[in-house]
């Protein structure tokens, strides 16, 4: 068992993404890190902490009229070779420096503090954002537990380089699968190759052209791509199944279901299977809440091309939005960084907007 | 752990048969056959049994003025719903029956029946002939106790349908690579999708036209297939490699060097990496002691497509054949099955053979 670790909520915000990032915490795998922010937490001593898995929430009960969520996961992708951290040039290198360590340190930083917000602020951090929806740590909670989640407005602090994001596109996977006849690979001519087969599959995604659709004056980039494949049943032997497993990124003007209908159509001729799909949510920005954030905030709002939870609190009646200091287009890259003024930017910002 | 079993060799050929497949021993987990067969071999009385890890080895001390070896794998490709066995309409059904457990029946009946061949008779049963070479038996054999394989001919009974089977053809399994970047998978344009790129090399391989040499007057058919491929990092990221296991079959008028550098061409632009790679055996039926066997099994020889370790007897200079009552184009499908009738025929002109 790896030893507790502690965090040190005095650092600056960028420093504090360091530490994050040099505790590793891939989906599944985030107990030591919730541990050093749940315990770090406690010791600020006004807040009221609740501990629900990997999910951890802080909430000040100062009676303010009004209550606002700020969010984030603290789970990463796999790592890529590129812990621990390194600095260089002003950037912090490191697997979820950018998606979402970054925004997670401004989380705590706020946490530390702002003592005396002009609205009441629930911090969560939860688990399992980076896979299939059914283990994120935020639905888990918004099934469970969804008055923990009551507030007017969230905030989630995923990475849009500082820039308002409205809504958020869906994301759907499907195991679309190739099918043979076994033989003996001395005699491929009795069977039939799965895996050529597969090369049908292949060109459908090559060929295909995604949308750019404008929903409510934004405009959304779809893509259609394939995220893992397989085949093979020994090394002598003519394969009789070859599945590559797809992902559909979707405008928020599509439904889970019709994504879903598209995907099957696209792949007409081959078997398709649904693992997994959930829909985006169109740009709230239209909401007073949202739209008085994004004034504080400042810039031009744009579209969210990777799907977040502000589609959960969306369909719990939450306005959200999506702003925080990492840049999403570099999210899930090996060479992921986020720079570290940003980080400390992103966060005076957000102490200014809190404490009124 | 499973408990011991026991063979009876008293039962036909084709009874016998049924009880080999009917004890699993895919490639790799062959232990409790060998205990099997070592135990039934030493109940046997005359014969001299060795046992080196999961090959077993019987043989006559007669002080004739030849010696011959009997060699067959006791190992399957993986089991692919079809066991147990069952008989139907005269045929055997089950892992193996074809390749190579009636070719084992075979062997086991002769050295229980013919007490006083006309020469000397070594029976070799071997593990992991279905996987890499460097696992097979029969090469740990050869390199770490040649004089125990040590013969003037050898007949391998892999499946030939109760026909003379000359050479084999080599065999070569290499890695070929598609490399891309990665990325979100929102953003799929910030990275290059190694699995759509893989796509090129399945092209290669729909595209490939085998050759058919005739080599000492029996014709070969070659192939390249892939028979694996893998890819995929998680759910929501561009995937920056994905790789393509082939297998290439070539005539024994190419060397295993020669076949590797035509891989390499087909391939070129993508990596490639062998890893496995045997050479096949020209037809040996020049050979007397060949032609002797060929005419007293009767039919027209023909050439081997699946390599075989009539290769490895070829380079130990012992002139193997292959031949055995299985059906070689039913080796390795789910509905692997042998004629019953066949394995007692094949038993019964062995022994008509052997006894002279």
């Amino acid at each position: 068992m790896l030893r507790p670790v502690t965090l040190d909520l005095s650092a600056s915000a960028a420093d504090l993404t360091a530490q994050l990032v040099d505790i590793e915490s891939v989906s599944g795998a985030e107990q030591r890190l919730a541990d050093a922010i749940e315990v770090a937490l406690r010791d600020l001593g006004p807040l009221q902490v609740e501990r629900y898995g990997n999910v951890v929430l802080a909430r000040t009960e100062l009676g303010r009229l009004q209550r606002v969520v700020l969010a984030g996961h603290i789970d990463t992708v796999p790592v890529a070779g590129n812990l621990p951290s390194r600095i260089s040039g002003g950037l912090l290198f490191g697997c979820g420096a950018s998606d979402m360590k970054s925004g997670v340190a401004v989380q705590l930083k706020l946490a530390a503090e702002v003592a005396a917000p002009v609205m009441d602020v629930t911090y969560v951090f939860y688990d399992c954002e980076e896979v299939e929806s059914k283990r994120n740590g935020l639905l888990r909670l918004a099934r469970n537990n969804p008055a923990s989640l009551a507030a007017d407005f969230a905030v989630l602090l995923e990475p849009t380089g500082g820039v308002v994001e409205g809504g958020c596109q869906g994301t759907l996977r499907a195991e679309v699968g190739a099918r043979g006849e076994r033989a003996h690979s001395a005699r491929a001519w009795m069977g039939r190759n799965a895996i050529h087969e597969a090369a049908g599959i292949l060109d459908v995604l090559r060929g295909y052209h995604p949308r750019q659709p404008d929903v409510d004056g934004l405009t959304y980039s779809e893509g259609l791509n394939a995220v893992g494949i397989r085949g093979g049943v020994a090394g002598n032997v003519i394969p009789d199944e070859c599945v590559v497993t797809v992902n559909y990124r979707f405008a928020p003007d599509r439904s889970a279901d019709q994504a879903a209908d598209h995907v099957r159509e696209v792949f007409g001729g081959f078997d398709v299977a649904i693992t997994d799909a959930v829909g985006g949510a169109r740009p709230g920005l239209g909401n007073p809440a949202a739209a008085s954030f994004a004034a504080a905030m400042g810039g031009t709002p744009r579209a969210k091309l990777g799907w977040t939870d502000v589609a959960r609190f969306d369909s719990l009646g939450v306005p959200a939005v999506n702003y925080g200091p990492g840049d999403p287009t570099l999210a899930h890259a090996r060479g992921e960084h986020v720079a570290l003024t940003a980080v400390d930017d992103c966060a005076a910002r957000m102490r200014a907007w809190l404490v009124g």
